[in-house]
């Protein structure tokens, strides 16, 4: 998307540095993400910060890529991408930096990158060189803490690549990450049987089934929704085209922002009602 | 409110552009609200964003109408609003694009802005030619999602708007919005019967009774707390100044920092010892 | 911290303002902090904002002071702290503007600074002139609410600091504020007797033992974790350097980010776990 109105007498160009988003499972009931903004903004002034998402499950790995597999690409060129779900802090997992689309990823190598991006775009960085092992003495020349590698080694690398440093200066050539795979959904004659990703603020349960992604045969043209339901609990689901379809309090399935098709309840929380939790098998079939 | 210390040597003109608001029903467990940042991040470098609340309970029009009420007059100039509750997403419901007060708002076409500005405001707006309702195909030329209007048309938009983009251009004129009040509080006689607007954080309970907006018979020059108490649930409860004016633990009615009457307790949570939720009455009565 | 890595191709000097940091009770579910940030950046538009926390549990000064405490240093110079933990707003306690390490705070005159920087901090900036009781005239010539001081007179006195304001002209000399300290271990031969300040959004529990600010005899160079253990609710935990040391869902103690002794489960959830809260004994040992 971009706009098509261009404004002849706009401002001056901005002096505004490069975003700088951050993903991580620290919540926000304490001073973890503000200082990593603290970090970031001492050594790179010009950096604007994006706060993508703090809530991911403690420790979940494919819950940080989740997000950032569908936010990326809304970010502009040049934009700082760091994602710290990072269960082996202070161990010798090793921190990845990659250059991938015209932006940077920040992350600890423990698959969140290939979960995110896909792991063939992984492997052909790591084959490109694109991708690079940080080292922390390039970084950061204080003490680094066994637990707080966002503030002490993501924000410093982030705010070095703010201030123009290459990335391939912030260590050496990685050639073999960390592979992980976000669950695919199974496809056998008319069913697709996936699970549920993520559950959103809404109650929106986001399943594994994102059909640009899936071949199916014979090859349909476009997911035709009113061609499928979804089989949840016993339920029979209708697939539709948005929300407003259906009555108010009545279920429905439809083609999410991401791509992917998601159970919903209009004005209402489907997982709650359809106890669904992550990883709940939902199914969907093909009527005709 | 504008400071009286002005600072000769201060440093040279700042090139940050417009403030962009966002409020909204998404919550903070997911990446919505970051990837709108990143969109209008990525379509105007200058703007400065600011999370005015994502904490709207889901598809509660008023409940959002509430924050932008209160909050909108305190930013400078030249503020773009986005107020994002939308159980309307889409439908066919329009999305407004108004001028007010130096400032612009964005919001979907159902009552949200009446609400928060005021009908008689959003009715002049309309009949001056202040309010256009947006054209989808002026603000994005890529693809738009049935889910999520503010990553793909209110964000652009938003956009659009501190790039210098004439308001007017975003669409056409538009003469009916969707209009919606706040409830008002009853006046009979010595009493006031009003309901719960709003529960914050502290437990505090915003009542529909703003002193200021009501005529009263005969006419008080100014509200004074210590003329009136409230009854709430068959209790008493003294309106003071401040909530120092009643001991640690006691039950009180001020004046808040938004205007209306809030039953409180210092140092507690009046809606959980009060019993009270989103619309419960509370009733005010004038002692002399 | 400082980084290794300079770029000589730099983009030009940013012209970014001072760093302004919020540290606050008001929760995120409303639209209080959102308020803020519009003003400051109404009366100082090159303010740039971070906000540290918004969750310390309602009135809870030291749980405020125990954020800043913690995060301060990791901020730039000239960065503007304001910390408002306010259980006597509207009264007449007085509002702190403080000059310290190179940085400015501002808090309400309850202890919150003192237990956040040192009392002997504070004694000493109190001697020196360091110190200055805000006066609300300079700052604002608008109506006070009184309740809602962060955004009558916190935001708009840390605007006029960023605008470059002399933090004296902010008001009066200040010769005697509050002080208040967090409680401080008890050492008793091998023992030292803690509790537990802050429980983070992992559950990990962090107690009030900060090994490089307690003096033992004999002297130790350095803390050594192996020669340490917990002992919390009859069961002992070991010491050790970083939560991959243990296997996952097994208790450890370590040395945190903050420089205090914490109790964690790696992959768990250790208030929970050990039923731990604020203020809870937690006891450890020093076997060889």
């Amino acid at each position: 998307m971009s706009s098509t109105l261009e404004c002849p007498g706009a401002s001056a160009p901005s002096t505004a540095g490069p975003v700088v988003s951050l993903t991580t499972d620290f919540g926000v009931v304490d001073g973890y993400v503000g200082t990593v903004h603290g970090v970031v903004l001492r050594e790179a002034p010009a950096a604007r910060i994006v706060d993508l998402c703090h809530a991911v499950k403690p420790q979940h790995v494919l819950g940080g890529a989740f997000h950032l597999r569908h936010a990326w690409r809304h970010f502009g060129p040049g934009t700082i991408h760091v994602a710290v779900i990072d269960p082996g802090v202070g161990s010798g997992r090793r921190i990845l930096a990659l250059d991938h689309g015209g932006q940077y990823f920040l992350a600890p190598d423990n698959g969140l990158l290939a979960a995110a991006l896909g792991s063939a775009a992984l492997r052909e960085a790591a084959a490109s060189g694109a991708l690079t092992t940080l080292e922390p003495a390039r970084v950061s020349r204080g003490p680094v803490s066994a637990t707080f590698h966002a503030r002490d080694l993501f924000a410093p690398a982030a705010a070095a690549l703010v201030r123009g440093v290459a990335r391939a200066a912030l260590g050496s050539v990685c050639t073999d990450p960390v592979l992980l795979d976000f669950p695919s959904p199974e496809v056998a004659g008319r069913h697709v049987r996936a699970e549920v990703l993520h559950i959103d603020h809404f109650g929106n349960a986001i399943s594994s089934f994102a059909p640009a992604q899936v071949a199916f045969a014979p090859a349909q043209v476009a997911f035709e929704p009113s061609a499928w339901r979804a089989l949840v609990g016993g339920r029979s689901v209708p697939c539709v085209t948005t929300y407003a379809d259906v009555p108010s309090g009545a279920l429905l399935a439809l083609v999410d922002s991401f791509g992917h098709l998601e159970l919903a309840v209009r004005d209402g929380h489907a997982a709650r009602e359809l106890r669904l939790d992550l990883g709940s098998a939902v199914e969907f079939e093909r009527l005709h």
